[in-house]
């Protein structure tokens, strides 16, 4: 749904430019867009890793290629490298609105905390050890996050949610202008962060097939508590399989079908409260 | 969603089997399923009008001579012709458990009483001039009908909906047996049919691109009244468009995807009571 936004910012750039920093857009897979798919050979959002092991050996992969011009184009070392990345996807889990944080650093929590101020419902989701502070597109960036939005169908679009996610597009360029003028005042504030713990397969027979699906008490209920004795998955046969977890978690993507292939029937968060007390203030030139 | 159940029943047939009557199981698109696409070239419910002027043109496509195949099987003048087709689908729209009627024939119609007695929630359409009496896979049979459920996003699963779905097919077979046994009552009832009237597509500019979805008021309200002036769409910068029509219509497969690309945004119905007074008595053998 994204790139509907992202091609109203190229036909209307004053709806992004502000005047103490550059707003480039950027469509990251425009041919996986053309077909209507997610991606032609592999997940464009796991093809930054330019130092993984397997690397050389998918070098013709088109997503591959692609991640190799966009970070040799806006990576760190290179003529424009981008301050700070807001990558946009959306998801067949009821997520709602939410931020993906690789990293806790000050101006990303700060500005996460202007933002839940603003959009009491944005949810943020700190995705720490699960892989994508490393391999994602976000990642050629210091300064990145990623917008999820949700329920929507791959392909599909939902005015409610396009626009929700347009006025977020809005309030971190606000937030930036404020930011490199200094201006930013942070209050002694807690903020509310659902922190990867692991993710979990849907049950499988021994030879890999799926045999089960989301218990229809979990369908939805992202962001929920999940509680030690819960159901999580009824098999096709109507058994029912329970959550057996000490833990209580907060299940994010739940049922996302593009992580099937993947192997992750959702991911398990904890909730934290992170104390809000530093600032950076390095300027954002390139957002 | 379909090719689950159609597994279950491959491995328990005694869940299906019946004794007046042989039921078959065929999973339609056999290499889509296994891509996970909707199609390889075509939608495989579009390529059953043999009469078609255009068919021979396109015989090379996957889906085409898969309906070949499927006809040379199981059609009307074939060895083993299916009386009963009962063709299971999904639907990102929110059309919750349907049946789509090509014909309001009256063995068609009293099944269809019956089964709304037992599920009060499942919708009945008639799809009349929509087309699909000709060139779906379904067309193949003498009585037949179309199973939808929704919203799932396609590849998904969905707890409720598949358990749904497997209930209203045993009612379905249940059915056949006391229709074949002559043990159908049939009262003086009035079912309520909701019957295409005609599609509309989505806004698009002089070139043909999209520049509207639909409205957040309409969104996940199939077969609920739309009237004139209530919101149909709302452009990408907001504009509110309003339908105009003099009659009072029930949009079904309002935002399906799959539809984008048929120029669909919706499918416009009229809600009629249909009276039942008649019976079929011609014996099911094959469903």
């Amino acid at each position: 749904m994204g790139y509907i936004l992202l091609k109203k910012f190229e036909q209307s750039p004053q709806l992004i430019n502000r005047s103490s920093f550059e707003t480039l857009t950027l469509l990251g897979n425009p041919k996986a867009i053309d077909k209507c798919v997610r991606y032609i050979d592999k997940d464009l959002n796991r093809c930054f890793n330019f130092q993984a092991l397997d690397y050389e050996k998918n070098n013709s992969f088109y997503e591959n290629q692609r991640a190799q011009e966009i970070s040799n184009q806006f990576g760190l070392s290179e003529n424009t490298p981008i301050d700070l990345v807001v990558d946009q996807h959306s998801t067949t889990s009821n997520v709602g609105l939410m931020l993906i944080l690789d990293h806790l650093d000050p101006f990303i929590l700060n500005l996460s905390a202007y933002l839940v101020a603003r959009i009491p419902d944005l949810k943020i989701y700190s995705s720490a050890i699960s892989g994508r502070a490393q391999d994602s597109l976000r990642s050629i960036a210091k300064y990145r996050f990623g917008i999820e939005v949700g329920p929507i169908c791959h392909g599909s679009l939902q005015a409610d949610l396009l626009q929700k996610t347009e006025i977020l597009v809005y309030e971190i360029l606000d937030y930036v202008v404020l930011h490199n003028r200094n201006a930013i005042e942070i209050e002694n504030t807690l903020l509310t962060v659902y922190e990867y713990v692991n993710s979990i397969d849907y049950p499988r027979s021994n030879e890999g097939v799926m045999i089960a699906m989301i218990h229809p008490q979990l369908e939805g209920q992202d962001y929920k508590a999940l509680n030690s004795g819960d159901p999580i998955f009824m098999t096709f046969d109507g058994e029912i399989i329970t959550y057996q977890g000490r833990l209580t978690v907060y299940p994010v993507f739940v049922n996302e079908v593009a992580y099937y292939e993947k192997k992750v029937a959702m991911s398990l968060t904890r909730k934290k409260s992170v104390q809000l007390d530093e600032l950076t203030n390095h300027p954002i030139d390139y957002v």
